[in-house]
């Protein structure tokens, strides 16, 4: 089968034939027509994961067939019972198995769902992982409710994108940050109310302005500016963290946080029940995810190095021969 | 009236003869038996509050008698429609307005409840504000269930000490750190399970060995042992924060924080419901409230300089002459 296949720390993934694995006991083999990149993707490239052993197929996303109907992948398997958190057994497509940037990937059965009917492989490979984390944060974590003021911070990136569409068609009042004007402009046109560029001067002052403040907040940042969210909280926020590709917050002073009685909600992937849920609400209000670009799978490696350099505005696809 | 006054910053208060100031339109008149210390009053003699005008009569908590009959008071007013958050409009007896280390003190109506029964005037006047705020971080904001793992941090303070009894009523497994070995054992001796100094050495892994991790911590600290509360919480857990006396946390990792899902919930005072519902569990499970030690109101700047130093294990109460 071909395969885009990461064979050394720091290198870009080879485009290659790959032997067919045997099965697993409990697996099936999915026949894969299109994936998506996450960072996580790329930071596994970068060897940035504990326990990773090279070669390894990355990919967590893909669409495809299975019994000859249409599927979507759920990216994980083994949540657990508990609702609140994932168990030692969670694992992501992708690492340490192979993953989905390959014509063949081999998953249990319940990761395998109907792919959603008005979404073409493409788009629906673009879902899976970034959909379900931000469905998790916004809905099962933040709760987040009709007629609330959303702040999302880097528009562009791939959950926060889809925190934006899933937010506008619960009814949240909607504002982003970017570091870039025209993510913002692209994200207004979808129905965002307002942001702000991080780079400019007082972008915190500026998003004041427009909104009043925030009743929740999705961050997968960190960093320094994760203070100005605080300032930015009204009181009695959530704010909903997903990530932390800013590093730690220097100097975190609590008195806001218990002062202004604001909730800091921790949120990673989701369980079977998210992505149940995320699926059923997609289909609801037939919401297409953004594609930033589709590559051939022969052209792997300047897709790992679009999303290395993170200029890219919605999901970066992979198409199989 | 014979009250202690704060006159002027960083002074000791001064037992005096106060003239009985006008009623207010909506206030009414109560007479004080009892009062207790909160760190916030050492706060306020040493002028950390914003628009802290002197004289000023410190004191949030107290008894004594309204109509006749025995009373309590909610040391909070103008909480606000929002049980989520208090409104602006918020205020704590004892600053701006005259407080409760006095003979007499001026409230709304809608602040007055009837005094525990099972409680002595000294032992009500302990309660109220201390009682709110362990009551609200630990049932409205965090949820505690019983048979849950609860470590509470600074085993000698007023609202530690209450959120250890409510959670020991309430069919927690409590655990605790202190600075000093004989508050631990005290609280083990009302039914603590364990705990660990955070002065010796490697009380992390003492506690993580007692308990096995936690499922719901509460903290008044902050500062740099943060990072470790964050390390002995639980997949899933809540962190339920009510002060930051050691200051910014430096350096605080969001990593964990969305990895192990967790909650981290700011939490000060409480509503009308929250003190309500506050006292109906103090009445239904007959709680007493540690006293460390009663002053005469003479004796006042006396009570202020063991609350300044630390070394209380339970609340410091004033007695009226």
């Amino acid at each position: 089968m071909k395969a885009l296949v990461l064979e050394e720390k720091n290198q870009l993934p080879r485009y290659t034939e790959r032997e067919v694995p045997a099965l697993a006991q409990d697996g099936v083999w999915v026949e894969i027509k299109a994936a998506s990149l996450n960072h996580r993707d790329v930071w596994i490239m970068k060897g940035q994961y504990a326990g990773l052993k090279y070669p390894v197929i990355p990919g967590s996303d893909g669409a495809g067939f299975f019994e000859g109907k249409e599927v979507i992948l759920q990216p994980g398997s083994g949540w657990g019972s508990d609702k609140k958190f994932q168990a030692n057994s969670y694992q992501i497509l992708g690492l340490p198995s192979d993953g989905t940037f390959s014509e063949r990937v081999q998953v249990q059965r319940s990761q395998i769902f109907p792919k959603p009917p008005h979404l073409s492989m493409e788009e629906a490979a673009a879902l899976p992982l970034a959909g379900l984390t931000a469905y998790r944060v916004l809905f099962s974590r933040c709760n987040a409710q009709a007629k609330e003021k959303l702040l999302v911070t880097g528009a562009g990136g791939g959950v926060a994108l889809f925190c934006i569409q899933f937010a506008l068609k619960a009814g949240l009042e909607v504002y982003v940050t970017s570091g870039e004007d025209s993510k913002i402009d692209k994200v207004k046109a979808m129905g965002v109310q307002g942001g702000a560029n991080y780079k400019s001067g007082d972008w915190v002052g500026e998003l004041k302005r427009q909104s009043g403040g925030f009743d929740l907040i999705i961050d997968g940042a960190g960093g320094p500016d994760f203070a100005n969210l605080i300032k930015l909280a009204n009181p009695g926020a959530r704010i909903g963290i997903y990530g932390g590709t800013n590093g730690a917050v220097p100097n975190f002073s609590l008195q806001p946080v218990f002062w202004k009685q604001l909730s800091i909600l921790g949120s990673t992937m989701g369980s079977e029940q998210d992505f149940a849920d995320m699926l059923a609400f997609v289909n609801a209000h037939q919401i297409v995810p953004v594609l930033d670009s589709v590559f051939d799978l022969a052209d792997g490696a300047k897709a790992f190095e679009r999303m290395e350099h993170g200029q890219q505005f919605g999901k970066i696809v992979l198409k199989m021969p």
